[in-house]
């Protein structure tokens, strides 16, 4: 089935037997969910050792009490985990709670009300309406902590190794106002990009266009989310930055959300000594500390980082069939019929589809209407306008694998549809 | 020893003596700390079933896996444990992550910013500093809530039944920028004061005469750490403020941090449907929500109210010979000798003491000098600053008994020489 190659004849069969088996799908009154990337239920059960993993021993090496007030940049041996898992020192590395989005949010804060670099830069000291530049398709939940915050968002565009640099610096260049970029750097948010060395070079050089006040939000949330063993590897950009004199100007964020357990893991945050500096003392004020204990099960639990990458082997080995199974579909239906692209990612979570300009609201709906729930078209971009109205981002981590089988089939059809019928009343 | 009858050859003896004690004490090279209220590891380990009580069952009674992402407002669970705790509603509680200062800065934080009542009652929208009332002596950290955010606090007297409340009645009319004041109902933090009935009740009609975006911080962090069994009750201002139509006037905070583990604790809140909503709202911008999993394992572990009855009367049982062994010095050689005052809690962590004026700060300092540590002159007031330079927060529940009877008498010697170099010097 090629688009472009189609008589009106062939488009009014398609139709006919298109609504036909969408009828059927309807009738079916099915309830599967493609919206959310959360870990399934086997995922979760690899960390079940959690609880009870420290058998009463709530010292770490220092003999501190964990159980006890205090810590508020996290335990030693919980930095030098997360520091070897992301290539940075472990005295870059800012412990949190349970989960990034809290670090990332107020991180923007921070700089927004207090400054990251004394109060005179602080943000909000500024004339006008502070602005961040949203790689796009991207993450919703990086976009509304800015919108809560009233900083406008700029879509820029995503290619395959990362934001379009010429855009960003231009953009930079032209308005001091801009004060920070939005990245997924590995296994993008939904793209599954991986930014290359020459992108991560460029940004490591940004500040020195965009500002000392500018800063990378660089939330490497898929840092080891491998699914294909043949994957890139990304660049520690907090060393690129460190080797241009910029060190200052990249906030990294990471966490076990999606290696232990999703609701109960220990995020993080690696930064320079004066970003750290800032972040710290304004937590002082909303904080007495993170929870030492939870960082302390995850220690004895992900040990190094040979326990950690074989631990993330066997998420991959639940992960992979669920991708596999939604990405030959696309391929056995979709291939070469110019209805739709779309990218197989090697890590992460999300697959990212395109369908033609002007129907992912009304494939969504489409697909609602016959019981697969999407995550809302424009979601994955700022204040959820898409433009073009085109991108769809599919989370095959939590359903069973017949469900997703199932719900991709009825999502090709519900794309087919709306496609046809688009072209029908051209 | 009494002061007031002393003959100047007297005191000169006294002196004499005081300061042969005084520089023994400072020989012996202790190390002693009674500055904050941190539980024993005693106390910290009559939790220790916490870690591993959940035996691989990380579901709750709706079925929720609480390892995976979700529930910003808590288990059902535990806002009925928690609830049944302050006797409040379950459908009063959100629950937070592992402390309750998190939830009172974001109270402040999305009051002011964003309004507790939609975006017009923010307190920002108003011409003028926003101002809090803050009973003395007090708690540093409600005070530095306000301070970082830029909300100036007026200082207002606490007596042995609360807050004057001809005082905050009085100021809240003659100055309507004022929208908030912190309380610590129950054992109140330094006094050990519980709330009399007629305190609340004054406090529940308070909005009538503050306005309707004034807010009652209402820190119970003591409400079921009784050391006396024969203490005061605390009536519930939430019921109180229902019956007057004031409900949105008040918010409540908790936590275990003093019932658990004091670092990896569960805390909550208790406010009206509108108050919630809207931190509610405000949180989803932040984060996915709290950890689960730590809120099923304090369900498992303090089960009901008869359980962590029990639980709290072992803490007490650790506790009180502690606040004796201070409370009996104190007794023995400070009664009558119109040298100091001081308050004898019947539950709390702390016994505030206040000196004659002007001695408070040369007290501590002469007492750091003989290696005791006690909380810094001030800390009990806004800006550290004690007009009178009279108050003293002793805290007893961390450190040994025999390491508190040591510091006691120390503190005592130095607070008599203080006292005596000062009657000799006027």
């Amino acid at each position: 089935m090629r688009l472009d190659q189609a008589t009106k004849e062939q488009l009014n069969e398609w139709q006919q037997s298109l609504s036909e088996q969408y009828a059927n799908f309807k009738a079916a009154g099915l309830n599967l969910d493609l919206t959310r990337g959360k870990p399934s239920a086997d995922q979760l059960s690899l960390s079940d050792r959690l609880d009870g993993i420290l058998e009463g021993d709530y010292k770490d090496n220092a003999g501190t009490d964990l159980r006890n007030y205090g810590g508020i940049d996290g335990i030693p041996e919980a930095k030098q985990l997360f520091a070897d898992m992301i290539g940075v020192n472990a005295g870059d590395i800012l412990i949190g709670g349970n989960g990034s989005l809290p670090l990332m949010y107020f991180s923007v804060q921070t700089a927004l009300l207090h400054g990251l670099n004394g109060a005179d830069s602080a943000w909000n000291k500024e004339t006008g309406k502070i602005k961040f530049l949203a790689p796009v398709p991207g993450y919703d939940r990086h976009f509304t902590v800015c919108e809560h915050q009233g900083i406008e968002l700029i879509p820029v565009a995503m290619n395959d190794d990362g934001p379009d640099m010429d855009e960003v610096e231009r953009l930079v260049k032209a308005d001091p106002l801009i004060k920070g970029i939005w990245c997924v750097p590995r296994f993008s948010n939904p793209t599954g990009a991986v930014y290359s060395d020459a992108v991560v070079a460029r940004m490591a050089k940004l500040a020195n266009i965009a500002g000392d006040n500018f800063r990378i939000f660089w939330d490497n949330a898929y840092a080891v989310h491998v699914i294909e063993q043949d994957c890139d590897e990304l660049t520690d950009i907090l060393s690129a930055c460190r080797a241009e004199g910029t060190e200052d100007s990249v906030l990294i964020f990471g966490s076990t959300s999606k290696i232990t357990f999703a609701g109960a893991g220990v995020a993080f945050m690696a930064a320079s000594a004066n970003n750290r500096a800032a972040i710290q003392k304004a937590l002082s004020f909303t904080t007495i500390g993170p929870d030492k204990v939870n960082q302390m099960r995850h220690v004895r639990f992900l040990k190094d980082q040979a326990t950690l990458t074989a631990h993330m082997d066997k998420h991959a080995k639940l992960l992979k069939p669920r991708f596999d199974a939604v990405l030959k579909q696309l391929r056995a239906e979709l291939a070469d019929s110019g209805m739709a692209t779309w990218t197989e990612p090697k890590g992460g979570y999300f697959i990212s589809l395109d369908t033609l300009p002007g129907l992912a609201k009304e494939v969504i709906k489409l697909a609602a209407e016959a019981g697969v729930k999407l995550t809302p078209a424009g979601a994955t971009f700022p204040y959820g306008n898409d433009p073009q109205d085109c991108n769809i981002r599919i989370a095959p981590s939590f359903p069973t694998i017949s469900d997703l089988e199932q719900a991709t089939t009825v999502f090709i059809t519900c794309l087919k549809l709306a496609t046809v019928r688009q072209k029908l009343a051209a």
